[in-house]
């Protein structure tokens, strides 16, 4: 905070300027008006959750306002909001020029400092007895004239300042910072898809941006013990918690499946086919659970050739194995470090790299170029249907 | 370039430091070795199609090393190999501590200018008769004193320039700047896919994603005259020419399929699914393109919701048309302006922008929320086997 004349009043910011990610404004109507409707009450939920305070909330010009006085806080925590590309802590008047002028006068008083330039940029909708234009020039005006002292200079194209005015109806808004929202879509715009969670870096990142494209999400954990421990389900279940904070208003609650039909693929399997026989497996369990859920996909956490049981040919003989929901894999085209740079943004990356017993079932040397036939000569050996029915009859569901 | 003393000789750089993307480093011997000769294959290609020339190129200790008097121009080429997460110019000499010196202080000559912080940095793989602290030491000293009149200070926190200095074996180069590559795996490490490429800015990025993780391309594309006009056409081959750009050395031909089906499909279908059965028919062919091409996965620019006919819903629907072969979306969980970032860099947008006739046979009213249960019935009235096997007896392979 930095003082100009004492005399002018230190106003509290005190509402909020939300703007819908870009994509929403390009929809039709009807959808448009949908999505909005749908990030209002995902907003208000967060806000509840987070004890919040604010007065009112309206969507007003493809904009959301909030007014509240816990303009920082409330910016924070809607930052993690799926469908939001920005947001702005603001001091709200009425339209009236002179208190348009009196806000911006008091914002200027808390930003500005000696030697500063600054710019002031007005928009306006409804019909009001000055142009945008008379704004700028007023307020741009009486700042100079009001801080003679701070030796202030107007520059339009890159000024250390930018002091935004939008003038809605009989609102005006001043502000002078923008900070990032998440963009995307608003959580529950689209169907549910289930997601295999494993807990690592990647299946987090995966089930994330299924969430930032719309899709509400229901984890599923395999607990592939005895070759894994408690460890590993924690930590799958702590990653969990972490995402649902990007979710808030959703159901909390994670599938715990016992993956006992493992043990029989490490016994009676070829050796080199164990991943692959049992990521099959995981697909055919998230198909029933897909079922139970009314989910129409299922997200898992591959990037093409990351792992031996991730090459393109292991792929397809992967998602041979489940073809009544698409199998989606919004990783595929990244680099691991582009993924880990995701997870940390999103805060599981911690989570993910606490120890865990990493799967003792895993094959020294997994096949890369598994032949479907060979995999589904495997299968009938094995007993398939009985694996999947008996890991679905121990199934957990966890509240978190 | 920044004189010193003029005493010293400029030395030209002589060749390039390649580094290789992290990925392939963490890989099993016997993979790593497999990637790190694919690299070298495709930089090879990449220099021989662009007529830069060079001497000599090496695979050692993790990193390939190019002896080239082209080393900018090479650089600039080389950054647009998939499986390089860096390269740097480099100066090589021999190791004897003597002509490191020279060398560093030649790099020095072009590099520091007055004023600056620098600081030496210098690893080593090898037997020498000096350790790398020693090397970092006597660089320093020497540039200090050659350069007494640039008022030169060390900084090994954040100094202005960092000379690079790697000893390997009987050679050493020094270097100052470390250039972006594009990451990934090389192209060539997976197996095929072919790619639905419609010219627009989406496709381009999902089949550019696909080969940085090493995956070659067949792009498809579907003519829909005369609901697109020849604009379209060639468009989709226009982006198609920038995509092979990426893949110097591999074969650069593009499927052009009639897709005749499509007036069979307004004139018969249930308007509001148009858009639903006419890609239906895309993966059909794109399968029997698939197998022809022996690929082992469709590639598709398909993000959730960004379209009507890419809801969650939508997707699976079109899913369920092909389940021979995986339908990979690497663009699923990302937001348009992500997309068309990507596609800038790729340097697509500017073709994909390019004014094209957009498809008129798309409904104004395009279901979101498809039945599989209504377009199956609606495919049984028109005759998809016989639209499949007419527009594969119009496919026509163009080589650009």
């Amino acid at each position: 905070m930095h003082s100009g004349f004492k005399s002018f009043e230190l106003m509290e910011f005190n509402s909020i300027i939300v703007r819908l990610s870009g994509e929403i404004g390009i929809k039709g109507d009807w959808t448009r008006r949908a999505y909005e409707r749908r990030l209002l009450k995902n907003i208000v939920d967060a806000l509840s959750h987070y004890d919040v305070p604010y007065e009112k909330i309206v969507r007003k010009c493809g904009r959301i306002y909030l007014k509240t006085h816990s303009a920082m806080e409330a910016s924070l925590k809607l930052a993690r909001v799926f469908g939001i590309s920005s947001l702005s802590p603001a001091l709200e008047t009425t339209s009236k020029l002179n208190d348009i002028v009196e806000g911006s006068l008091s914002l200027a008083t808390q930003t500005l400092q000696r030697g500063n330039t600054f710019a002031v940029r007005c928009r306006r909708v409804g019909h009001h007895p000055y142009t945008s234009a008379d704004v700028c020039r007023e307020v741009g005006r009486q700042i100079l004239t009001a801080f003679p002292h701070l030796d202030l200079k107007v520059n339009l194209r890159s000024p250390d300042v930018s002091l935004g005015i939008e003038v809605r109806d009989e609102s005006a808004f001043a502000f002078t910072k923008i900070l990032g929202g998440t963009g995307g879509f608003p959580l529950g715009t689209q169907p549910r898809v289930v997601c295999l969670l494993s807990g690592g870096i990647d299946s987090p990142v995966a089930s994330w941006l299924a969430m930032k494209r719309g899709c509400p999400i229901t984890p599923i954990y395999f607990d592939n013990s005895p070759f894994t421990d408690d460890a590993t389900t924690e930590r799958a279940l702590n990653v969990a918690k972490v995402l649902f904070e990007w979710a808030i208003g959703f159901p909390r609650k994670v599938y715990v499946v016992p993956h006992g039909g493992l043990m029989e693929i490490v016994e009676g399997g070829p050796k080199r086919l164990t991943c692959i026989l049992c990521k099959r497996m995981m697909y055919r369990i998230a198909e029933r659970i897909a079922d139970m859920e009314r989910a129409e996909g299922i997200v898992t956490g591959e990037s093409i050739g990351e792992q031996a049981s991730q090459t393109l040919r292991n792929l397809r003989v992967l998602s041979e194995a489940a073809t009544r929901y698409p199998i989606h894999r919004p990783l595929l085209g990244l680099d691991k470090m582009e993924i880990e740079k995701m997870a940390r943004k999103i805060e599981t990356y911690q989570v993910s790299i606490q120890k865990a017993k990493a799967c003792t079932a895993a094959p020294s040397k997994p096949a890369t170029q598994a032949k479907i036939e060979e995999v589904r000569k495997a299968e009938e050996d094995l007993h398939v249907e009985g694996m999947v029915k008996s890991s679905l009859e121990g199934l957990r569901m966890v509240r978190l």
